[in-house]
């Protein structure tokens, strides 16, 4: 990040010496490079989400006839898509990596820009959706629901739930990831 | 949809015959126009989700001690942020419609319409979150969990479910829609 705010002020001083046009494309090369940065970290952001999910499970060492006695992640559906859904998020971002590197070269592609808002915006909808779906699953977890006679889990599966709600967090920041995504492109699709 | 086309097709034919220019401009009006028609559809989607999970309630004709007689749809908090998050996003779309038509009328407008990606984006959020939490909880309550002993209440409160899985509908209307007015922001901003 630190670096970036460098390249951007550098971005100002070369429009003072070399006029309007240049100082916009360095300005654009600014934004390409927060672009790969951002990337990189939603890129470890779905992936650590996917990982911790898919590896949650917890047996108790007790068992009664009213409480099962393993909470897996793939006992609910939710969890499952939320582990599909950051899987195929992960993939995407590791795709779109070298056409953000690319964009950092050449600062004036425009057709390939869009190709990648396009693709931000129907991922900020589908890790958005898992991650709000799971989110909504372990808030049942933590609190239950009395009017549906849904009782809470977390005190018989403390670990499982503490695993499952930490997993969310990746998913989340990489929610916040893909506007900001979403948002450089616009810019740097404006000034180009 | 079809006076969209025709505003396309015509934007085509004056490029022939006035130039690059003018021919950008013209379809830069016809994404506008397209705009004001898909903004216009977001907010009867979004009001009519809104309304319809605020008025979900269910009084069945017999109460046992162990089924609750009644159910709300703000006894789950889920859709209580559904029923918030669809108004907000009502309210925002209503108030960027004038926005829209400005952008039909002043074509090169820049600024504004990046402000527009910008809280289409967050809304997109907004919407795709709160209608796919609602989504987990109404497809919880359709089928239960085994592992989790909770039970399905659609057979108890079957209006219930049936209006509040309906009323996710035009929630989803929404997101597709809102996907659609980021790409022709981007879209506009690219040919501006």
């Amino acid at each position: 990040m630190m670096k970036e705010g460098k390249v951007e002020i550098g971005g100002g001083h070369e429009e003072a010496h070399m006029g309007k046009g240049k100082g916009k494309l360095a300005s654009i090369r600014g934004i390409a490079i927060m672009d790969l940065i951002l990337r990189i970290a939603a890129l470890v952001g779905t992936l650590g989400s996917a990982a911790a999910m898919a590896t949650t499970d917890q047996t108790l060492p007790f068992f009664t006839q009213i409480v099962r006695f393993e909470a897996q992640y793939d006992d609910f559906t939710t969890f499952k898509l939320f582990v599909i859904v950051n899987a195929i998020a992960c993939g995407y971002i590791a795709l779109s990596i070298p056409l953000s590197i690319f964009h950092i070269i050449r600062r004036r592609a425009g057709k390939s820009r869009i190709l990648l808002i396009i693709l931000d915006t129907i991922m900020l909808a589908l890790v958005t959706g898992g991650a709000s779906a799971a989110a909504a699953i372990v808030y049942l977890a933590h609190t239950g629901n009395s009017s549906a006679n849904w009782f809470s889990i977390c005190q018989q599966y403390q670990n499982f739930c503490q695993r499952v709600s930490g997993s969310l967090i990746g998913s989340f920041g990489a929610v916040v990831i893909l506007v900001l995504l979403v948002l450089l492109s616009g810019i740097a699709l404006s000034r180009r």
